[in-house]
Formats: C-alpha cells, structure tokens, sequence
C-alpha cells in the first residue's frame, strides 16, 4: 500500500480518526445497547457517535477470532477508504495457554525459552486477531511494594534489555507479514517502575543520570530489535507527565533513538494530565500530547474532541498530524492489513492454534524454568514419602497470574490435580483460605501422619498487578500462622509459593524445610510444581529481583551504587556504618540467587590477559556438576569499576551462561570482556570506559562466586582475589 | 586583623595546617600518650607530628573551658604567627543545658522561641571556649527510617529554611565579636535527608528539579541569614560525593549563591571518595575536595599529608589554597579571636551560665511548646485522678535524645521527679525496659486500682540520631504488648512517647485514651509534661514530619506532586488509582496536626482582592477559641498551583500565624499572597509565577480548614469553594 498516496485521499476527521485507539464494544450491533445503554453512554462521554465511529484508527480489547471478524467486516463496510481497524490487546505471558508471569520467566535467565513463549502467544493471538501486543514491558523494578512488578523482568538493566528483546523476537518474528506475528509495543516510557513509596501511578524522581544509566536502556534495547511501538506511562519525569514530555517523546525517543514507529498513549493518560495539574483542559492535554508526539490516544477523548479545532486555529500544525497517521498507516501496511485485515484468522482456526500441546509443554517446561528454589534442607526432591497436601493453593487455580490475556483459570492445572494424575497417594486439608481462617486445626490433624508436608501459600492474583501496590508484603498472616502451627509437628515443611512480587520470607525461611518459590506459572503450574518436586526436573531458576527481609528496605538492588560508609563484614560492629540498626542492608535471597537438586563447584577463573586495552579479554572459568543428577547452571559474570568519575555500583551484570551439566562433570564457559561493558556516562555527557583497575566476578549468584581483578591500560597490578576464593560452590549460604 | 598581610608572612606549611581539622587529644600534655599511646597511633595515621600540630588551624570536640584554654595557650606558646585555633563541635540542641531535639523544637513552630534556644546555646558554648556550631542542620527529611531526622526540622521546604534561619540568628547574633556568639555551620550541603531506603549514608538520587525546588532552599535562606560555614555531606548527589562535588560547592555554592564562608568536610568526608569509588587514593581524594572548594578537611588526613606534593607539582594552584586559607583568617577576625583568643572563657565562667535558671526556664517553655497532643479522648488534662505512672520512660533519664552536647542525663528531669516535686500522689512499675522484658503482669497490677494510666514509651537514644536507622519504626515489641495488656484494664491511657522519629503509631493510637508525642524534651523534660498533663499549659504544637501508618509508606510528605490518578474520596472504590491496597495513602497524623485543650473555630475566609495580578492579596481569617482555657493555635496558610507547566504539589504551606487566644474570643489574622509565592522553577529554567488559578488553603494542619480560589492575571471564576466549607474546627478529625 501506498500510504503516502493514500494519507493525500484522506480528510481531517478521518486524519484524526487513526489516532483514536477505542473499546470494542462501540462495534455492539445490538441497537439499543449503542444508541440509549452503557456503550452509548461511553460513547458520549469519549465522543464517539454512530458515525465517526467508522473512522477510528484502533481498538483496544479485541479477545477472540469472532468479535475481530464481525467488527472488521462491519468497519470495512463503512469506512471510506477501506482501512482497516488495527487490534490491540495485553498478551503479557500467554494469549490462551498462559506462561509464567513474566517476573517468573524472567527468573528462568532462558532467553530462548521467552522468545519462544512469545512466539507461541503471538500464534495464539493472531488466530483471535489481534495486531498488536503491549508488551514487553521494559520497566525496570526494586521495589516489591509495587504490584505490577509481576508484569516486569527485574532489577538489572541489562537483563531486563536481553529479555524485552526476546519477546520483541519473539512476537515480530523476523517479517510482520508473516503468519502468527504481532507487533510489540514497549512500555512503559518512562521508568513507570519507580514510583514513590512503591505506590503506583505515583510521582517518579530521578536524575536523568540514573534514567539514562538505569531505566532507558531496556526500552532503547528493544526498539533497537525493531519494536514497533512505544506506549508512554502514568508517571512523571522531571516533573513533566511521560504522556507529554517532548524530553522523552521527541528529543530522546525520535531523535536521540531515532524510533519512527508508532507511540501511543497509556489507558486515558493524555486526560490524566488535567490531574496532573499540567494542563488546564483536555484540549490543552491533547495539544501537549500532540506537541510530545503521541501518536495515538488511547481512551481519552482528548484528540477524537479537541484536535480539529486545534489544526483549525493552527495550534497543531497539520504537518504533525500527517506524521501520525502516516507511522500508523504503515504499521498498518507492515502488518499487510491493507491485503489481508482478517490476518490470522483467515487462514488459522482458535481450535487448533490454543493450547495446542506444544504450547503447554513449553508452558510447562518454562514454569519448571521459572521456579526458584530458595531453600532445601535435604528434603527434595521427594521421593515415596507419605505426604499432606496443605494450603489455600492446593486446588486453587488462581496460578495464571494478573494479565492473563485470555486464559481461563478452569483450564489451569492445580497442584492437587498433578498429584491425582501421578496416582500419588496423599491427604489433604486446605488449612485457609487466602485471607479468609477455615481450620488449621483441622489441617495440622491431616499432617500429623505425614512423612513430608506440601504446603502451597501465597496472595491471591488481585494483590499484585497493576494498581495492587501493599505497604506489607509478607503473606497474609492466617497462612503463617498455619505455617507456625504445622512447624510444630516438626515434619518436613515443603512450601510452594505463588505470588507476583518479591516477598518478605522470613517466617517463610525459618519455618520451612524447603521453598520453592512458583510465583504464577500459569496453565500448567500443577505438573510443572509436581515434576520438580519430584525431581523430574531440577529447580534451576535465579531471582532477577531481590527478595528483602523488612518492606523497610524498599526500594533494594544488588547493583546499589558504592556509598562512603560500606557497612562492610570487617567493620560490621562500627556504628558509622551505612546499615539498619535491625535488619541486614542485603536481601534475604539476592538477586541471581536460586538453588538447584545438583551441585555446581567453581574453579580455575582465568582470563586471557589482563589489560582489556590490549584487546577483549576472554575470561573462562571451569564449573562442575559434583552430585549425582543433571542440572542446569545459570553462571553470572559481574563487573565493578574500582574508581570512576561517579560512584557506580558495587557490581553489575554484564553477562551469563545458562548450561546443562551432566552428574560428575565439568563444563568451561567464557565472557568475553569488551570495552562497552567498562563504559558508563560521565558527567560531561560522554559514555566511555576510563582507564584504572576493575573487578571480575563469576559465580551462582550475585552475591558468591570467585572474582579477578584486570586492568584497561594501566599496569596490571597483582591479582588480589585470586588466592581467597580459588574454589566456590553454589551450596555455600 | 589584616588578614591579607598575614597570610603573605605564611610558609606553605602554615597555610595548609590552617585548613586541617584534628581532635584536641593530639594537645594531651600526657607525654607517653602522645608518643606511644592510643594518641600517638591517632596521629600516626593522620599525619600529624608532636611539630606541625603547632601549625594546625582547628580542632573538633572541645567542650569545656578548661580544656579549650589549656589548648589555645599551649598552641600559642608555639605558634610563630599567633594565629589562635578555632574551636568547633556539634552543639545542636544546647550545649550543657539541653533543649527538646530540633525536630521536637521544629513542632513549636516558634521562630523566636527557637533563636532564643540557638543564643541560649551560643552562650553557654562559648563560655566553654567554642567558636563553631554544626548547626543548623537544613536538610529535608521525608522518610522517618533515617535516623538522624531527629536532627533536623521537617519535611517542609519554606518552614525548615525559615527555622534554619532562626537558628543562625540565635547562635551569631548580629555581630560575632559579641559576648555570647557562635558562628553558624549550616550542614549538609547537600540532600543528606533523602538516602535510598532511609538508610544512613546511602546513596541520594533526586532530579535537579527535586534539589533545587525542595531540597536546596533551606541551606540558602540560612546563608541568606548571614551563616559564616557550610558542611559537606557524606552522600553523593547526581553520582558524585558531595565533597568534592564543584557543582554543588562551586557552581551553586560559590557562584549562584556567592557564599563566601568557610566549607567544611564532614567526618573523614574527603576520604570516604575512595570508599564511593570516585578516587584512587587520599591524594586524588584531597585534590578534587581543593577543587571543589572545601577549605577544612575534617579528620581524612587528606589534606596534612597530601596538599603539599599537589601544590608543589602544579596540581593544585596556591591561588585555591590562598582563597580557602583567607577565608579561614577572616572568619577567625569576624570572632575576634586575634584579639581574644580566649573568647568566652575570659570574660564569662561556665558556672555562671551553664544551666543558669533562665535557660532552664526556656528549655522548659520550649518544651511545652513542642509536645504535640495526637489524640485525647476527653481525658487531658489530668485534674486529681488516681494515677499510675507506668512504662520505662516514667524513670528514664534518656530523654536529652541524640547529640546531647555536653548535656548529662543524670541534670535530666524524669517525668517521676516531677510528680514527687508537685506532690502528685502516684503508683508506679515499670512494665518493661525499652526493649528488655521486665514485668508487665505488675504493672498491669500496679494500674488496676488507679483511675488513669500515665504510660510512658519509648525509643531508647541510640534507636535514632546518625546512623539510626531502622527498618521497622514500630514502638519495641514489648512496649506494645504491655499497652495492650494495661488496654484490658479499660482504664483511661495516656501515652507519653519518647522517641526522636515518626513512628508508626497504629497500635498505640488504638489502644491510648491520649497521646503526647513529648520526643525527647531536653533537660526540662519531667516539668515539661507534668505542665501539659495538667494543663498547666494547653499543647500547641503541630507535626512538621508526617506520622505513617506504616513503615511500607516510606517516603511520605504532605507536599506530594500531583498524580494523574489521585485517589480521592469520590473514587475511593476504583482500583485504578494511585492507592495501596493495605493502607491508606495519607499520614496517620498528617504534617501540621496537632491537638490543644482549648478548641479553634475557623471562618470568615476573604480575600482582599482575587486577582494577584492586581497586587499582593491580603487573606484574612477569623479564629475563634470557643473554649473556656486559653491556648495558642498554629495557623497554617497553604496554597495550590491550580496548573503549571510541571506537576507540583498539592499542597504547599505558605505562611502560619502562632497566636495566644483567650477563652471566648476572636482573633483575626492574615497572609500576604505576593507572587513570590507563586513562582517556581519551570523547565526553562527560570523562576517565576504562571498566570492562572490558584487554591488558598487556611486551617489547622495540612488537612483540614477553609479553601478559596484566586487568580494570577486572570478573570476571576466563581469561588468554588467558600459554600463548602465557611466554617471548620480544630476538632474534626
């Protein structure tokens, strides 16, 4: 298609009209509900009549192949020009079969795994036609207070760049006229992950050294893998709504990064600038959206009511306008809507493409990936012991996490039903509900005859996602108190978490026996949980957001910047230390940590040469499997620059091997020391290495591991390291 | 003095070791001490000899007169050019006499009060031979985690800078050659308030905005208030340590605001560079502190050791090195100690003037005046009940909180010795400890036969102050158990906490008849409370730090930005607002509340005019006592930018009125809304008001009075608000 040719054919209203991003149901053919009911209520409010509803560019919402054919068809038929409607929907970790959550797959550090999930989501929602996806979400997290980190990958900003760039592979595949392809909308631009006191939509302040160093670099990674679009945030930056910050949208975004695809505003965010107290009307909000360069407006009536008259008065100048339609035009063209606008269900069936079996095993296989074992006192995997099924998430099917596109929750499998399948023998007693007693009395009278209790806690799906921030993330107490009752017993205490934030686990860690942490795991949860209970798979996921002990560390990361006063092992006892008087300054579980049934020994870290001015240097350590079963290892190489212009963390991640090793063998993997991995942003502006001394570290987690000391073009001093920590296993807590 | 000719007679030596700051032990005439004892190690590492300590320029810690003569004589029996030493310390609520900590102080929002306690404290300091004070301390404070906002006055911006200002006043007088005065050290500069986490020394990250719109003020109105120092802070702001931060020191400092004082490091502040990764060594570490402008380099050994070589190899000009020397000398002249060099001490014995009546006295008033009444069920004031003094605060003598001076607990008047001198008759237990399990069970008996409970809580000292910070800001675990217990008894329960934070007072505002928030009163502390609780006095303060209801809400301010997605009463039930799920967003004791005996009817709201453009309105209020006990009321002024080019705060306080009002009478008062009050910084950079709407806001606290609409250059809407609410009472709650 044309679409330079096909803009000149267009009017203002139908102009305006591809900017306007509306429900589904405006789309009702049910007379009454559109012209007197609810919709024609929305309808009035937002602007949209019976007319110009033929001109809109985009709806949001579209969930299955029947609703996207009908309003396709019935579009088509009236609109002028023949454009067709784009379709726009969350698939945030599963269209129909549901993956982890993404916080959970971000813990499997498998980057092919998430872009095949993608790609499987993405199949799974073209054949429901859908376009579009927002997701991934780039937002970098630290504080467990915020529901929605659930929806995010984590606390490093490198990892969290490796994994939106997955699923940007992953759902765009390499031509979005291909079958089964959706474009990806990065989000939320920007560092919507910030928020004050972890509560959400509220203010966010940083300097722009910590945006540029810290939050940015995720969204630029994925648009740098060919992200179609961007969705702007709820938060402010610098004071100014992300909505209507030329700094964001213009000067960094179009200019800096040079995005030419499609932005769009967050659900009614262009209207929320009146609360924000930065625009007086919502003519004046659509003029500073316009001016910012959001494309389309997302349900806030904002351009649909305000932005002819600001062409007419030539506040807006019609050459904006052209820009925006025409980068929607052409997302349109791209995704060959102009040929095909019932993509995806013209030549796939639902029936076949959901939860079709491949999708369920990878769901399953991504759950056993994602799951973190926090703690094993010799307990699993387990083998025949008698066991007591207790908790509130022994049947519940409340596992497939917030945003769970399309997925049923009647289609999930609970744990209790993995075990029926398995004709494992058990009892069970559901102790409580989530929040609500019903009888742990009752429950520990069914665990007394156990040889292991299974015990499945967590919060319920509502407590974390979007706008499910807590000022207390411990679980609900009636659940610990089960867990303090069943403790008594002094059986083994197997517990199985599912939850969509970081936790803090204290009574969890010191009642029980072992944790796995599930997080959501989504439609397969009960075999997934089953087989690593049982060993059928080895537990080989890492936290990528650390787990605190206290709410009161909030926010928390393991790449904190080096402070004056480290309350460092040698001067823990000194007052003028930077610490807590009554909880330690690190996690409880650190970012990258996660155990495994097999047991991974560290040696041998050795590198190439040791000033990287001389060139790359390869770095390679020898990691054995010393126990008896098959496991994945996930290494974690981390960098510390020793003196810089600005205090920089204490370390950051800048690469990781995941690997399978046999029982009884040695594996040699290698990181590969680049220049830009040494660079950071001075404060002239400049992103550079400087020349001085760094620090290697390689281990199971960011927190053990053996370290080496290497140069850029300075005298390499003697090693320091080496001689302490010549060996480390990931067993050593 | 002509200090310009001195220094020209200066070796380069002399010069450096006037920019040194040392301990006084290193002037122990105890020989072996010096030469092989724990003083010797000191000054080993140091750098300083048994000769260049003759050559040293200040010293930290004096705090008695004795001392600080014996020192001044034996260093200018040595000295070749008889420049004396300048005696500094950390007088930060009096010296000997102990006044409530500032943060207590800072609720009497008495401006005069509080510089009639800085002069008091000056007086008493320099008859024990100081100079310096490191106070004021103007750092904002949002985040009750960290320790050390016990030290400081608030969260608010315009009050902590017209509180800074008081303090300078009090302490320098108006000329520092005056009996009685010290030179002011205005610290930290800058953003120590807001470490990450709450956590001391930790690092600060904030937008230039932030800084300069909120953080940065205070330090300038103390400047602007004539402060002859300024300290260093140990946290670094856009990544670099304050120390040796030029656009903090020099660009800001020095060239926006032409402060032409004295800089200080903090403790070991220059050092600490390298510990944040920013310096190599000490060397590298002085150098960029020479070249960001600190003149005295408190304890880091930087400069004694290293200047020298720097200057002597070009790296440092002697141009730098003169302008801090000077600097120095000057401020030496200012006190006159060229002609006195024992100021203080040869004219006043401490005898005389420590702890004379009158300073008790005002510490006593000051105190009354800085206990804030959160609750009272109609049981305040005390007539001639039964009473049973219970709690570990009811004996306690640590109640001169944190950074005491040179004030001893065993002159501190417990709340017991009050009642044994008014002839109170009482029963007493303990209950607990801070911390320590005592009885409960006896105390709970000791209560039963009384008709009202006096239970005194508390935070043991060390619990706050530097580096006390906390991640749970919860009473110790006993104490509440015990209020609970005694709860049972349904008797009335008045609790008197001690503690130098907010607190999350959830529990003890449940289970409490009445609240006084005493802090930590100071040497006067028993006489205070006992006034208070008798109603000897009405309570009048009012909160400048925001009570949570939960550590998990940490940081809180009044003054929050404006969000898209406020979350007001009428969308209380909507999920999609900025909102926890487990807590409410607001202060359980908001900034600004605070209870009194006498009750304050506000009304009668006008407006001299509407337009600002127009200028400066005058708004008036009427207030009433309509109770039969006189009492002083805090009348609080705020306004709301109505919109502004960036999101700004709800609220923001303007101005007060501290006044006396008699039982049955009336007072009028009024603010004066200038444009000034108006302006803010926009995103260009400038400062200065937008034409527009605006919302007066005059009551009580931060959340509750009468609102009226005004306007800058714009036609004046109909008042929206006057209808709502003409009338409003301190009451309603």
């Amino acid at each position: 298609m044309n679409v330079e040719h096909l803009i000149k054919q267009m009017t203002l209203q139908e102009k305006i009209g591809q900017l306007i991003q509306i429900l589904p149901s405006v789309y009702s053919d049910d007379h009454e509900d559109v012209i007197t009911g609810p919709v024609a209520q929305l309808m009035k409010e937002s602007g949209i009549t019976s007319e110009n509803r033929w001109e809109i560019g985009s709806v949001i919402g579209i969930n299955n192949a029947a609703q996207a054919r009908y309003i396709q068809s019935q579009y088509l038929e009236h609109n002028r020009l023949q454009i067709p409607l784009l379709f726009m929907a969350d698939i945030i970790h599963g269209h129909r079969t549901i993956y982890p959550v993404p916080l959970a797959m971000a813990s499997s550090w498998d980057i092919e795994a998430i872009e095949q999930m993608a790609r499987q989501s993405a199949f799974e929602a073209t054949v429901s036609g859908l376009h579009v996806t927002f997701s991934p979400m780039a937002d970098l997290t630290r504080d467990a207070r915020w529901g929605r980190v659930m929806e995010a990958t984590g606390e490093d900003v490198w990892l969290n760049g490796e994994m939106a760039a997955a699923f940007v592979r992953g759902y765009q595949g390499t031509d979005l006229k291909n079958e089964g392809t959706l474009a990806a909308c990065v989000k939320h631009f920007a560092a919507y992950g910030a928020p004050e006191g972890g509560r959400d939509y509220n203010t966010v302040d940083m300097s722009d050294r910590e945006l540029r160093e810290f939050y940015l670099p995720a969204y630029k990674r994925a648009l740098d893998e060919g992200a179609k679009m961007v969705m702007t945030s709820f938060n402010v930056v610098d004071g100014i709504p992300a909505t209507v910050s030329t700094y964001l949208l213009r000067d960094i975004l179009r200019k800096e990064w040079a995005f030419d695809g499609v932005t769009i505003s967050d659900w009614s965010s262009i209207k929320e600038v009146i609360f924000h107290g930065v625009a007086e009307s919502l003519a004046d909000a659509g003029r500073l959206a316009m001016e910012a360069g959001v494309d389309i407006d997302m349900m806030s009536g904002a351009y649909l009511n305000h932005l002819e008259e600001a062409i007419e008065q030539k506040r807006i100048s019609v050459g904006k306008l052209d820009e925006a339609v025409l980068r929607i035009l052409r997302l349109k063209d791209e995704l060959g809507l102009f040929e095909h606008p019932y993509r995806g269900i013209e030549t796939m069936t639902e029936q076949a493409v959901h939860l079709a079996p491949e999708h369920r095993a990878h769901a399953r296989e991504l759950a056993e990936k994602s799951i973190v074992l926090l703690k094993n006192e010799d307990i699993l995997p387990l083998s025949n012991q008698k066991i007591a099924l207790i908790g509130p998430f022994i049947t519940s099917t409340d596992v497939l996490g917030p945003w769970a596109g399309s997925g049923k929750t009647e289609e999930a499998i609970p744990l209790i039903e993995a075990f029926r399948e398995k004709g494992i023998p058990f009892s069970y007693s559901p102790g409580s509900g989530v929040e609500e007693e019903v009888d742990w009395e009752a429950a520990v009278e069914t665990a007394r005859q156990a040889e292991v209790i299974v015990l499945a806690l967590g919060e319920a799906s509502w407590m974390s996602g979007e706008a499910g921030s807590k000022t207390d993330i411990r679980l609900p107490k009636t659940q610990v108190d089960g867990l303090r009752k069943l403790a008594a017993l002094n059986i083994p205490i197997v517990t199985v978490l599912f939850n969509g934030r970081p936790l803090d686990l204290r009574k969890v860690e010191r009642y029980s026996t072992a944790i796995l942490e599930a997080w959501y795991p989504g439609t397969e949860t009960g075999h997934a949980v089953y087989n690593l209970l049982y060993g059928h798979q080895s537990p080989s996921a890492k936290l990528t957001m650390s787990f605190p002990h206290h709410v009161g560390q909030m926010p928390l990361r393991y790449d904190a910047l080096r402070t004056g006063r480290p309350a460092d092992i040698e001067n823990a006892d000194m007052r003028y230390t930077s610490k807590y008087l009554d909880a330690p300054n690190e996690a409880l579980f650190p970012f990258g940590f996660g155990m495994s049934y097999a047991q991974f020994d560290y040696e041998q870290l050795t590198l190439s040469h040791h000033d990287c001015g001389h060139g790359d240097i390869t770095a390679t350590v020898k990691v054995s499997n010393t126990s008896t079963v098959e496991g994945d290892e996930i290494i974690q190489w981390y960098i510390q620059d020793q003196v810089a212009k600005v205090s920089r963390p204490v370390k950051q991640l800048k690469g990781f091997n995941r690997v399978t090793i046999a029982p009884g063998t040695s594996i040699e993997v290698e990181l590969t020391i680049s220049l830009d991995m040494l660079a950071y942003l001075h404060p002239d502006g400049s992103h550079s290495a400087d020349d001085g001394y760094f620090t290697l570290f390689v281990g199971p987690s960011s927190t053990e591991g053996l370290s080496a000391e290497f140069a850029l073009n300075r005298v390499v001093k003697e090693i320091q390291h080496e001689h302490d920590d010549e060996k480390t296993s990931t067993s050593a807590r």
